[in-house]
């Protein structure tokens, strides 16, 4: 245990991590210097814009609509994914604390990137931010660590790093892309966030293949503590979700039915987890990594769909079906695309994002297509679907279309980004760990003495074994 | 450790488990097909019923009054109560697991059966939903996973659903007598949820009695980890119970006095729970399941009077007494039961949930009863037990009668309807471990190999080994 | 395992913990009776309250403005302080109970000291609490919650509770001096929680100093598990600072610009602290000290300069400049404090709140003075900086110097009142461990029989020992 690790020189990111963390935080404070502003409801003249736009009650500033779904978001990116892929054995700093670093330096650079596509005010030049605008920050960064979820516990920080910086800026053009081009709605990102997110990190992890993985077999299973503290991630993710797919969402009905549809869809996909699970042994036993994971689906699948007359029973069906995909994708597909497709998803993100992320482009687009004004109301359907400006012509039947059309987007983004991001980050230089050598903390990390846990049950042990020199001795 | 377990086909839940899941699921769906819509805060059409009420802003749609506390809420049925229940040593994927499975059904049905009783409309045949319907529906499934309490570990998932299936069902009825009929208040549910929740446990694990149920002794304790995990569920608990007892009160001030009472209740539980956990050991040590458990006694105890205007002190006095009570509860009433009553109570859910929820009920009585106009003003005492309709000549005496006829109802409710419950469950077809098998996740899960987990410290001890067969070798 | 341990009777606490905690808590309940009373938002009159001043919703109540914030800020109290303290080996339960414990008497003693000192109505002699006030006591417990982490392991939990009922009294009386009679601002607390908090536990621990601590070493270090535990805290205190550092600021723009300057602040503190943690190792490996621990420094340095104009560059050198030297202070201060000063300080809390506590007094002393109405505007101005009343004519300038004198107070107020109170501690009456008892939840609590957690993985190695004997049987 003394003795120094096996592999060599190459993980050393004594000088690559602090450098970039350096260089890059320094960027974004000059970034945010010549661009970064607060916006009008976030600036000391906001009294002023009060009284000139005749707003009688500081209630009316868009924090108070907002506030408690970006906690709740918050909570999501940094606690629920963070803790969901502590499932590992020995990988729960390497989960938590990666994630938190590289969210840390997404959101920064989500602000500007998402500022320049979305929000330039052509006049200042300046980005003004707001609470919606750190929602998104969250939410462009979700996109990457779902990405990072494929290549957990083979990848080094800088390479996390990288492929955060990447993420991120293909996260704004391919959103600018669909929702402003496109005019696709898509508030909770089943397509802009989770199809993008899964593909681009299932195309970087097969360009990082590793044939001889296998090698750190030993360490790719959990331990009965690890699968606890991922239930942690697992239920934050599931209980925050309504606020995931509300938070940008129109203000008054608009929130309140997606947060009512996703509660719903994620319920009926706990049933269907748990039955299709159930099946899959032959005792009938569940498998924690089916309700970590499949449970979740619902709530991916209604990204695009929550904020629409999906009606009730409509989100139950949608959770029913996610369920049962995304737990047979645990079972069928994923050995699936690591043997054929040379796929290695550590977390399963096939199946927890990319799949239900593609089936809620769909049902978004199905939904849009088939809404009508008798459900929506006239007004409603104008504000549901922001059918104003250049596209108050739009039909609900072409609004289906370019729903679809963002999807192949989304798709295509991530396949083609992730394959890019993955040349780079196949280079040498980064550190990463040997094949050996994956999914083990032991490689960025000081680990504690953990001979010193054990201190109080190894006694009666080495007792015992003193015991037998004992009698050994007596022979 | 690879023998097959020595349980036999009867745990085996490959058929019945999902088969309940599908049908029920699809029960569902069909349900909230024919009855469930959106209500017309949610709808789209609330642009219009905006400008048919006169309302100025969409803040004032009622899901801004109460989505806070709902998420708060929401951690509490599936953080708080799931992790609450994973103190012990190896049953913390059936305590986190099978409450997530169980609250995703219940709150479904609850948005039924509530909906039947509460909500349906006479005109449509329909039940509108929005999001206070979403935290009824949260409550009724709080009843139920009170009932899981008792009987953790010794059930099996089947039982677990169908004990949900009846006890939202039961809870639905003795809800609609209590609040409707009788007109009681209880927002928190002191009697409505603890003392119904609390009983109709109690009542179930009486009928399921094991009198060979040492036979577990050996997995019925916890470990320092699994206590740890349980302080989360605790704290979440603890934390947001003032968002429970206040998420449906009147907007307002109604809210807000029923956060302050909560507030305060709680942090006196504390020091009178801790002051007797220490004086029940011979050094004033203190006990894991004392702080664990009779921390929460006064949030349960001010379920019904936190929105009354019991006063600061009223509530500090409330939680001063429960913490002495439930604390005491588990030295002395726990053993008691189970020796002489033959109820065997995992959690202590009758020092948690049912005496401070009886209590609760009775202070609530005696709070009503005492209330005068001086005190909450003539419109204030109106609005806060809405003494309108057929009950605007009800005097606060009658009220403080109705309230303690509605805590009786509660008892009777979870009494009889435990006891059927439990014959129901006591059918040899629903896959429960046997005795000896209890308190162990081994049944229903897929465990990990934990000879792995201790991969860094063995090999030391192995080593030893080794040494000494090298030693006999020499001999 | 089963002989009495080796601290003498000195640490039974069996009379003592139930004596201060039943009364005080009658105490509590006393003055409350003699106090405290529902301010006029959670008073059942509201409703006439209303209409006298014309308020048009209910959702003008400050509950609806400042109850999310509480929550967050509720949790960063029970599950942040606490988790975060849990990284000790053997602990954690002291870590939360006692936290949990502390914070619970704290909060009603807060009440009642902030209550005399800023709210006493002088025509009725009661304090009117509200929404507020319960944010106003957990901040002033967190004064204390700081302090109990610079003494983490080595006192007993009676001398936690008279810490903290010093503690709660002089953070009253020089939170009273500076932001009632300097009218310094500072609504996230960098100076009257975070500087005065630090000091006061840094200066107590030097009066409590053990010279013999080292016979605890085997105590003093984390294990795998422990360090997980304890980024559920860090990750909780960090998520939430946002609404920590906004929860009391002004109603609109203020608490929104708060939001974002932490949100930015604690972005930037990240990345700088993994740069420095992984300098300090040979081969760039993370310390998991540091990320639980300085992350958390840009949230306090901005305490103070959140609601003004810090502007979004300026949040995020803020936190740039806080994750270095915080980091730094572990690796050479905190060493530097413990040899030279005597100052055992078990959690750091030097680097993680007294330093970023005065640094966050100078930039809020900085900013203030630098403030002009070309940026502000005028009326944001005198609401940002409250220029009403007495101080109306109050310059930038002016208050600048106003910051800085108030920083002093507070580490003023740390200094000598930690003194103090650490001299009534060293009374031999506490029932503190001893020197080679420190960090060892044993000393106050019942812990489970640990032999029975490796159940499952000893006995192949006993199997191993059984077939040796066997052997030794045969020779």
């Amino acid at each position: 245990l003394t003795q120094p690790p096996p592999w060599g020189i190459n993980t050393n990111i004594r000088l690559t991590l602090p450098v970039v963390c350096f260089v890059w935080q320094i960027a974004m404070i000059i970034l945010f210097g010549v661009f970064i502003r607060y916006d009008e409801e976030s600036d000391a003249h906001w009294v002023e814009t009060k009284a000139h736009d005749n707003i009688t009650s500081d209630i009316e500033n868009d924090f108070y609509f907002r506030y408690p779904s970006f906690q709740d978001v918050h909570v999501m990116i940094f606690v629920g994914f963070g803790f969901l892929m502590t499932f590992l054995k020995r990988y729960s700093f390497g989960a938590v604390g990666f994630n938190f670093l590289i969210a840390s330096f997404g959101l920064q650079w989500a602000l500007l990137m998402q500022g320049w596509f979305h929000s330039l005010d052509p006049q200042t030049g300046k980005i003004f931010i707001g609470i919606e605008s750190l929602i998104n920050a969250d939410f462009c960064v979700a996109g990457c660590l779902i990405a990072y979820g494929a290549v957990l516990g083979k990848v080094s920080p800088v390479q996390l790093l990288v492929m955060t910086l990447f993420g991120v800026t293909l996260f704004a053009v391919e959103e600018y892309i669909i929702l402003n081009l496109l005019h696709a709605r898509d508030a909770g990102g089943s397509m802009v966030i989770h199809t993008f997110g899964g593909y681009y990190g299932l195309s970087i992890s097969r360009v990082l293949y590793r044939p001889n993985l296998h090698q750190s077999k030993r360490m790719q299973g959990s331990v009965y503590h690890s699968d606890t503290f991922a239930m942690i991630g697992t239920l934050f993710l599931w209980m925050f979700w309504p606020s995931f797919n509300s938070a940008i969402t129109d203000h008054g009905d608009g929130q309140h039915r997606a947060v009512i549809n996703t509660y719903l869809g994620l319920a009926s996909t706990v049933l269907t987890t748990v039955a299709i699970s159930s099946l899959s042994q032959k005792t009938g036993k569940l498998d924690m990594v089916h309700i970590q994971n499949s449970t979740l689906a619902g709530g991916v699948a209604l990204g695009t769909a929550a904020e629409f007359m999906i009606s009730p029973y409509g989100a139950l069906i949608v959770g029913f079906f996610c369920g049962i995909i995304s737990t047979m994708g645990y079972i069928f597909i994923s050995p699936f695309l690591e043997k054929t497709l040379k796929i290695q998803d550590t977390c399963g993100i096939h199946n927890l994002h990319a799949m239900p992320g593609v089936i809620g482009g769909i049902v978004g687009a199905i939904t849009a297509a088939a809404a009508s004004e008798s459900v929506y109301g006239k007004q409603g359907l104008i504000n549901t679907f922001d059918f104003t400006g250049d596209f108050k012509d739009r039909t609900v039947l072409t609004q289906g279309g370019y729903q679809a059309a963002g999807m192949c987007v989304s798709i295509v983004f991530g396949v083609v980004g992730g394959a890019i991001v993955g040349s780079i980050l196949k280079l040498p230089i980064w550190g990463d760990p040997a094949d050996q050598n994956c999914f083990d903390d032991e490689v960025y990390w000081e680990l504690p003495d953990e001979e010193e846990e054990h201190q109080g049950s190894i006694p009666p042990i080495l007792e015992y074994n003193n015991h037998m020199i004992h009698k050994q001795q007596d022979l």
